[in-house]
């Protein structure tokens, strides 16, 4: 029996347009070769740098392009090493785990259903040190799929301005969105002084490109600048002229709507499966990104239905392993077939019906 | 008037293979895209890590491939942060300030004209904290150009085995040889136990797709390989199989032969303008790689040289930003054209014999 993995949250190869990659990737090196492939800025390749710049409407010098967006969480933990900052409870693990081993002090702050609760936020903000920044993801977060609402989005916005507090609002997910209205960004209510803005290309173009990015205050682009001259000198440059060179092409927008096309189908294959196979349990309802939040009924422990999953073939990530309480559970629906996922709940719904072994 | 640099250790544009690189990164698209593009092994494109590791007669697992093989250093001074590294005096300023910036406490090590002076060495083992290991670059070093004899060669891979010092023989520059015997590694000499080994493609094939690596004890490359998934998840494989494509054509030996050959008459022009220019001062006559390591007559300080240099149109780097004497400079052959290098030899030996204004 093949195991169905709601754990991978990745792409499924059919996302990836890796013919026209290639194509790209050879013609970024005919083009400007003698620039690629040599050492360049440690801020990343000029007109990928441009592009981003003009989207988001700043100086280009604001614009840190990184060999995927964790390095550049690396990089943040470096500068701001032992300080504190405020994280979504739950939240990706990645970061957690780069800020602890830096020395940073991170303090959870809860969440529900429309995204952070600034209630929670601000009782944080009262209390300890100032903090470094908050890190969030407001748009199909990652681990609960959930969307900080529009109302909420401009308080945050206010409050990040009254408080002086850098929020960096990572947002890979956002562009891959399967239905509703797209809420104006943190960084687009804010005005981008003290909010910074994080994304990459691994979600609508192709994750092994690792072609992550950051816009930030200058001041705090020049430190992370040092801090990648000191790490890699220069990131690679290949990935992000072909990106670039997808971009410059007019790709970019058909191959999302492809890429949202498919993705949408597997949303809709999972939320149908969970409504039919597992009505007594609570799940996130996401209109974009990878992932659903699943909440077993009955206080089930998703950490030891894992154990049981693996030998039924399904495999899924705990909500524990990103802060969340231990009925929690994350199930990425972007590796899989809409069969697929059909089938893994099954499995899944099955496992959590069956009384346990003793 | 143009400034000649000699303070660039990079390859000139016409070392780089544009045109076939560009087709490879195509190839190496169109084959493996599925794997290419999306996230894989920490440890790099598993085709290019066999074929390291065949190469130097490792198995698979003991190979990290790294986005550029700084970021390797990045990983082992993260690994021993806070322990003692022993060091060529001088030796490549980078890696001094990643050991620095994780709080590593580094012994500089005296050379001579023939690589490291291994009685100093000796001593350093003698007293301090046991090391974490030695950083050596024994070919054509960064920034003297000098090579370690092959008899100090035996005696080093002897002193790791005994003493159980961990030795990393760093070899960027080995491969671009103009003349002369190739001496084994310490790496071959020593079996790979205590001699770990790290190289890349930047000298070889191009710097800027950022592809170095490391031969490491097992358990070491599976730590490495723990904080490369914590930083970037997986490097960039686009480059890796950019490269692997380019050896998997047969092109690397004959593009070798072709880099060689541009850099030999590099060096040649350099060495034959110091004899003419500056036959009062000393230098290194490297048989390959990149530098020539310059000993100004009369205790001229180099650091003041080079604020004059710049107004005269000729940059290098003085040797005290690597740990040599203030009389010494980095003067790099590789960048600049055999007719440029004459010429910055001309007007750096004006400097020098052009009494200093008081």
């Amino acid at each position: 029996m093949e195991t169905i993995s709601f754990a991978r949250g990745v792409p499924a190869p059919e996302c990836l347009p890796v013919e026209e990659l290639g194509d790209c990737a050879q013609a970024a090196v005919a083009r400007d070769g003698a620039t690629v492939l040599s050492y360049g800025s440690s801020s990343g390749y000029a007109p990928l740098r441009d592009w981003i710049a003009e989207r988001h409407g700043v100086d280009p010098a604001r614009v840190l392009i990184t060999n995927g967006s964790l390095q550049g969480m690396v990089f943040l933990a470096e500068r701001f090493a032992g300080e504190r900052v405020l994280v979504e409870e739950p939240t990706y693990d990645r970061p957690l785990k780069i800020l602890a081993a830096h020395g940073v002090e991170t303090t959870p702050i809860a969440m529900d259903d429309e995204g952070l609760d600034l209630d929670a936020l601000a009782q944080a903000l009262r209390s300890g040190r100032k903090p470094a920044f908050l890190y969030t993801i407001p748009t199909f977060q990652n681990p609960s799929g959930r969307t900080l609402s529009t109302e909420r989005r401009h308080h945050l916005a206010e409050l990040a301005r009254e408080q002086e507090l850098l929020v960096l609002e990572d947002d890979p997910y956002g562009l891959v969105r399967f239905d509703g209205e797209t809420p104006p960004t943190l960084f687009e209510l804010e005005g981008g002084t003290q909010v910074a803005y994080s994304s990459s290309f691994s979600k609508t173009i192709a994750p092994g490109l690792r072609v992550g990015y950051f816009v930030l205050p200058a001041g705090l682009e020049q430190e992370l600048e040092a801090l990648a001259t000191s790490t890699y000198i220069t990131p690679v440059l290949i990935g992000q002229a072909t990106v670039f060179e997808f971009l410059r092409r007019g790709n970019f927008e058909p191959n999302l709507e492809r890429v949202t096309a498919l993705l949408r189908a597997r949303r809709d294959a999972m939320l149908e499966a969970l409504e039919s196979e597992l009505p007594d349990a609570r799940w996130s309802r996401p209109q974009g990104g990878y992932f659903v939040w699943l909440e077993l009924p009955g206080g089930a422990d998703a950490g030891a239905l894992l154990e049981r999953a693996a030998a039924s073939g399904v495999t899924f990530v705990p909500g524990a392993d990103f802060g969340g309480a231990p009925n929690t559970a994350r199930l990425a629906f972007s590796f899989v077939s809409p069969d697929e996922i059909r089938e893994g709940v099954r499995r899944l719904a099955a496992l959590v019906r069956e009384p346990l072994a003793v």
